[in-house]
């Protein structure tokens, strides 16, 4: 059962969120923990130093690398939404991505997924056409997307022959219409709470919502968010959840 | 002879260098006289919208692209010197070669070489150590970089195994020691100075200097600015005198 | 008839909003035809030399300063609405006023007015908590707003004791609920339309909306953007009319 | 003695350096062992909403106000010089005391002084061009400048009938000709050794630079910087000196 676990369902976490001297100050800690990073491309963190660091360091743990594309806003840390046509979505994820594949080629790494971050994550959970961008970059890259189960990520994502990879997350709460609640600063995760809903949704395939609603959910991957103050915490955690 | 100097010589230009709503409103007749494209990456001037939109006027008019990174600086149009380290240098560089490299992928155009911008080409040109990040990525590439003959780019180039193309500028002016004179602000070009010296050039391998001291000049490519008010009546007789 | 109309309606542009060496090439034309600038702080275009250079030019004609507070977007030119909270917006807008009014020291202009820029303008006019903001802001710096008559712009402004400009607008098409299509790229206005709606705006204190209603409109400033192509003809034509 | 020290001598720390979701933890801590701040201004750090947070805590803890503009490189942390023009500099300068002095008046606070950041202070250290720009902006406002005693900041500031407070820096280390070593990474410092500086140099009127070689200070203020890592602990030593 075990290595049945972590054979499919890997962890994944969002790293090289520094920028500049300001740093979260968990992503070495983190890199141990995870099997996959989803790392900043500069526009709502990161920077091009960051960023070849953040490969070395991946590299150094065998972590494998997708680009983690946000919208253009560093005050705002890619979280406050931006009214953008599908052309302009998909130019910025492309220009991102293709920075991100610059420091891999660095490091002989192959770029392994497309995964949004925040505010353009659940944009395009939302809007087909805006995810058409990113769908459309995943396939020119030959690179999967990452994203919810059910949305219009998977939806854009299958329909266009582009692999689709479910995410559960464990650090954010669910509506009970399976939509993310993204906050704006990160806060505290409960550790038991993040643990057992990892573990419900590996044994069951469920996760409960804030209103107690029981979400059925497909996941191929974990993710841990590496901006809460005990996110090394929450992946060790969740690390033994999913090895367990 | 016609022949023989079309074949190998090349005219190039800086193209889009465009910003949001601010264009310079030469790239359109600019990309139908030139053979190679030096595309802004969005650290001088640029932006994705841009890149992707330069990209596909290229391929329109057959004209090969290589990445034009420029110093973080927008306000300044990347003419201010910054005092880098070489591993800065490397990493924006990587940074935004890669970022254009996403674009060229969407249009099935290779990557054709790299040509730092402005005061970074100036740096670059002066200070082996900061050149090297340049090479570094144009290996990792696979792409020669373009720059001054006898300079630092040139050196560093060789000695690392990195092809290199030499220019011949005809829109700006060489000091005696053969170092270009970079102003901030761009301005109106003799367009018989500028055929002049580019026939002086193919003929006598040689240019000459603010002070009329007469320089040789080891040149593949000749460039063309396009943020200067006539730079498509700059190009179009340049291109007379290459194709003459 | 005549003075009348100039004493109580004046005509406004929005200047300053250069970008580096990008500029939009109307601004010394347009200076000596409007009464009153709003100039461009930084954050959708503008930066500190233009925003300096643009003071000088309106002490030098004797055009009254506002500040024209933009989103933080320069790629999208302020045109891309954001998801902001009252406090981001209340604080962007302090932000960019401040920087204005620490040029107009310098030349010993007082600060004449706010008017939010592009989508700010928009979504203040739809929202009042976010236009409690900028009215904040204005309180604080002893000015008017100028904006939308019967939007939250005057109810916000009124309510909270800060005076109110409304504007008529001769280059953007009105909706038939009065409120303004703005478009992401300039386009050509036309000069006998815009003619047209200011004479009958000042006739008859009416505006035809796109589909023919008939809009009653208040204001005491007629705006003309200086980013389209025919900018000065369409001030030159309004200031005939508002002379006339 | 003691009440003469601290009447006469200030504690002072740059403040509000950080950037969106990114802090350095320190300021709430540090606000109640300083009597002046330096708030940050956006270019190297700072962000509107965090400007106004400061600004905010500085009222509440009784401490004075005055801006630190610095070099505009968000990723640089402004700690690379920069070639600019003077003008440049007088207008970076001004936009961002501006900017400040808005969030100032929601407070009720009086602009308290002029420190420039980071590299800037090192290149207006030595470059009466430049300083002379920092020093209009503190004469249109009506503020002393900070900076190192003897350099061109002082001498610039008395030509031109601007006060001048000397500054000493208990975490930064002095070259023998009096110049400071500006690291670009914060790093912890040693108490004991910052207690000794500011006591020697409030009984002696000396420091002793890394040779260790015994130069004249003259200050009317003690820098602690607030992006260490022991920023807290070098503060309330520092502290206790000055009212020892």
């Amino acid at each position: 059962m075990t290595s049945q676990r972590s054979d499919s369902v890997s962890v994944n976490s969002d790293m090289g969120e520094a920028f500049g001297l300001h740093t979260f100050g968990n992503d070495s800690a983190l890199m141990s923990l995870i099997d996959v990073a989803n790392v900043a491309c500069g526009f709502h963190s990161g920077d091009p130093g960051t960023m070849d660091a953040t490969a070395a360091l991946a590299q150094q743990h065998g972590v494998r690398v997708g680009a983690h594309p946000g919208l253009p806003d560093l005050v705002g840390f890619g979280r406050r939404e931006m009214k953008l046509t599908p052309d302009e979505v998909e130019s910025l994820i492309r220009y991102q991505v293709g920075a991100l594949a610059g420091f891999l080629r660095k490091y002989d790494l192959p770029l392994n997924h497309i995964k949004p971050h925040g505010s353009l994550y659940g944009m395009l959970a939302r809007d087909e056409a805006l995810m058409l961008g990113a769908v459309k970059v995943a396939r020119d890259f030959g690179v999967p997307v990452f994203g919810i189960a059910g949305s219009a990520h998977q939806r854009v994502a299958e329909r266009e022959g582009v692999e689709f990879v479910g995410e559960l997350y464990v650090d954010l709460d669910y509506n009970a219409d399976g939509g993310l609640i993204i906050l704006r600063q990160p806060h505290e995760t409960n550790i038991v709470a993040a643990s057992e809903r990892a573990r419900r949704a590996l044994d069951t395939g469920t996760v409960l919502a804030v209103d107690g609603t029981e979400l059925p959910i497909s996941f191929g991957s974990i993710c841990v968010h590496s901006d809460t103050p005990n996110a090394v915490e929450v992946a060790t955690a969740v690390r033994a959840v999913v090895d367990g």
